[in-house]
């Protein structure tokens, strides 16, 4: 079934699309975006991960790691064997860059690896037209499995990929759009002005008068750089104080401020899961820098085990599959990045007791959108006192670039003395510093942000569901309206921007599972009403232009 | 030989030292600060990299994550056999985290995961005074074998880990010390003003007023964040502008502005380095950021070969060993971070060249400091355009936090389409944006910084060395002053600081290998001729009163 098939009959007949697709030129490109699973997804429903990774390879990124289906995802539904054996094959078919445990030589990490050993056996796909599907398959390997190129040069996959140009040439790649300004709700793209529904600036604190203030008084104290680690010449006063707030307020011992929201998650993990008897035990969709932060543990013998999304059943039985001598630290996103989904802490929290393991909740999307004083996830289920370290960005709510880690001061003071991309990280800038000192205060000195920021994602959520819009499990701020297919998901983005000045980000696969694709919109306290009638409207007319009306 | 033996007579003989190490708490927690390898050194001149490893696990996080003679360090002076089975038994040894390429298990990475098979057998010291040192070995071994503490519960370590709480409970903690404010040459920590010899900000510009102005300014404009990543709402003009600027100053094709200079190593190698046909080539003195870069290629397949430091003879040995059929990546400082040494790159470009393979030049310490322009190591040399890809970092000469890569436009995008770390961290705060690119417009505008840097560093090297002191191989604006021994690097420290106020940077074992203790100094374009005279003045009375001069 071809991408053109696939749109369906209703994206068909309408005349913008029907001279696009029959302009071969635009199709090849089109098809181009898509990369590697989109062509693949229709037909590859009974192939196995495995042929999936050896079709496309590293592809492009994505921005949930997660895949559909994964042989190590543990689930109540399809239980592994707990045999030692079992355990071996899984994980050498691990997706995503899990580092098998013990295959040797190191095969089948990020899918690269393993593509010599599967090539010639690889199982076909089965899916309908199967002739042409295969043929497209072989196009796409030849295309897009970048990252398992070898060879001397290690520039050479570079220059064959060719996705982002050709997208480019056409006017219809998404990513990387320079905004020339951003006020909040507004910002202007390209000379025009667009309404906001993309932006982690949660509160619309980026250009509180108090925090732009904080920050230009730091750079006045400070300068606009300490320029050093926090280890040797690069601690100031703000930092300490910083920590000691960001505890205050989440009720822990002690807080660390680090340089951004990822290295908290690579720090913390590679410190915390440094020898081969640490297991990072992760949910499938957790964020990418957890699943770097993973990896940097593997490289010191660690292990990772991925149970099925949000489902703490399935966390009980990865946990009791571990020998008990075995380190174990759970990893799970607070609020979903992509579902804009809440995890289920409370179950969470449960089954990592009984097994005496660890808990490290990643809250960057859930501080100051939930909880009471937007305290996050534990604190909106009641939960604080029973997860071990929390930590977060500055990046979203908190107005600035950095991150926070909260719990045990012996906990924080190992990770400052032992993670190499805490210590060796230039510290964070005090203009980033004071704004998210100054957000944190805002937040608490205006409450009713809070209520507004829930408000607008209450309305959008009820309003967009009531249009027929499929939105998944979000409670929060994050709004993901599911398309399900990458042109289409591709093309409704280009229109609300291009026709409706309505700026959303358009989710594709690789970078989401297939059938995940989704336009994610998210919201911010200082939306106003009329900014989001007009984007109802608008999503309204696209969605019926495109048929997921 | 005991620690208070080793401080020599001279050293003894001060009457402030005399009653310092006649307190045995103080002694006791002295040994403290020095964790794993500061007592160890003195016996295991003869014990192999593996015992130190078995003995230290991760211990303190390695400023320079060099270890003197590991094992897979090819020289010309000790070379390997080429054949496979030799690179096995060379990997599975490899310090510093190397994941073994071949080996089985994912044994041997980091130390930690090798323990359990070398505890029996391990070699043990053979230097004077072994019935004490092996007591004392085996008190340090239970003491600071860290990492590699296995258990269910992962915090385990953290809660044993006691040396920097009892370095901090005599005052003599020498880290995360906190500054008042940081005005270039002078700085403020704990109430006291003190001449800062201890900061990366070359040519003083934190605190220019172009460059706070356009801070402020880019606050004014965009907020204090774009809360989000480039890929998607993160992306502002002022990025693709400091990008072309950054290139167009470089000579090269393409710039990509990273969040810090950490993330572009470790998104720039794992992106390159992304199977197992690919080799990380490195300086074994690379920064730490290299070292973790390439722990994320390794756990996609890819292994890691270092080299003797500064050494093209070595490096050509390590890729003549390599098959051809493997992609090699060779990384290195272009100036040392810890020695201010500058690399031969003519040499390195030369063996790159002839043996087909890619080079990747980190010059944070080198922009701003040499070459013409301030344009770095390769510039410097008259090599740049055979230097495939020249990376950096805001925090030095920039003056701001953040990082950039130089080099064809084709591999940076690929880099910015598949770098996990690039794509999922929030982008490049707008003032620090701002604050580098106003830097790198200064540091053009006002060629005398540069001079005045130049004079500044070379004065101090000067009068250093006619003192008497040890410098080692600098030749920029960082300058190590080589104590050799942990307890007197952090006494002068002291004393430097609390009787003179100066500030430098101590870096003590296992931070730098053994016998590499300095005190750290580095010096700016902003430092007069009475504050150097002053510090001067202060190092030759500290340097007798210890004993070194």
């Amino acid at each position: 079934m071809s991408v053109i098939d696939r749109l369906g009959k209703k994206l068909s007949s309408s005349s913008a699309v029907m001279r696009l697709i029959s302009n071969d030129r635009v199709m090849q490109v089109a098809t181009g975006i898509m990369d590697a699973r989109g062509r693949f997804e229709a037909a590859a429903e009974r192939a196995s991960e495995a042929w999936s990774i050896l079709l496309h390879g590293h592809a492009l990124p994505t921005i949930d790691p997660a895949l559909e289906g994964g042989d190590d995802v543990v689930s109540k539904a399809a239980p592994k064997s707990p045999a030692p054996a079992a355990h071996v094959a899984t994980n050498g078919a691990a997706t995503n860059g899990a580092a098998a445990h013990a295959t040797t030589n190191g095969a089948a990490t990020n899918g690269a690896a393993s593509v010599e050993a599967t090539t010639t056996e690889a199982p076909k796909p089965a899916g309908p037209g199967s002739a042409a599907e295969e043929k497209l398959a072989q196009q796409m390997a030849s295309r897009t499995s970048l990252s398992r190129i070898g060879g001397r040069d290690v520039f050479e996959k570079c220059y064959k990929f060719m996705t982002a140009d050709n997208a480019r040439a056409m006017g219809v790649y998404p990513f990387f759009r320079p905004l020339d300004f951003n006020n909040g709700p507004e910002a202007q793209l390209e000379g025009r002005k667009v309404i906001m529904l993309g932006s982690n600036n949660y509160l619309g604190l980026t250009t509180h008068p108090k925090v732009r203030e904080a920050a230009k008084n730091a750079i006045d104290k400070y300068g606009t750089s300490m320029t050093g680690s926090r280890l040797v010449n690069g601690s100031m006063r703000l930092h300490n104080e910083l920590e000691q707030k960001l505890a205050a307020y989440h009720g822990k011992e002690a807080g660390l401020v680090f340089t951004t929201g990822y290295q908290v998650n690579i720090a913390t993990i590679s410190a915390l899961l440094s020898n081969k008897k640490s297991v990072a035990v992760i949910d499938k969709d957790d964020h990418a820098s957890i699943y770097d932060g993973v990896r940097l543990g593997q490289a010191a013998g660690a292990r990772m085990v991925r149970y099925r999304h949000n489902d703490p059943d399935a966390l009980d039985q990865a946990l009791s599959e571990l020998d008990t001598s075995e380190g174990a630290l759970v990893i799970t996103d607070g609020v979903f990045s992509a579902q804009g989904e809440i995890a289920n802490l409370p179950g969470i929290v449960s089954v990592v007791k009984k097994h005496k393991a660890r808990l490290l909740v990643d809250d960057a999307h859930a501080l100051g959108v939930i909880g009471p004083g937007g305290r996050g996830t534990a604190a909106h289920f009641g939960v604080a006192d029973q997860v071990d370290l929390i930590g977060g960005t500055f990046s979203k709510s908190l107005a600035s670039i950095g991150g926070w880690l909260v719990g045990e001061r012996k906990v924080l003071d190992y990770i400052q003395h032992f993670a190499y991309s805490f210590l060796f990280a230039a510290s964070a800038a005090p203009p980033s510093v004071a704004a998210a000192m100054a957000a944190l205060d805002v937040m608490q000195e205006e409450p009713e942000r809070q209520e507004k920021l829930r408000e607008n994602f209450t309305y959008m959520r009820n309003e967009l569901r009531r249009l027929g819009f499929e939105l998944g499990k979000t409670e929060t701020a994050v709004i993901p309206i599911y398309i399900r297919d990458d042109l289409r998901t591709v093309m409704m983005w280009k229109t609300l921007l291009d026709e409706h000045s309505i700026y959303v980000n358009p989710f594709i696969t690789p970078g989401v599972p297939p059938k995940q694709q989704v336009l994610r919109t998210s919201y911010m306290a200082t939306h106003e009403r009329h900014h989001l009638d007009r984007a109802l409207e608008a999503f309204e007319k696209v969605g019926k232009k495109f048929g997921v009306l």
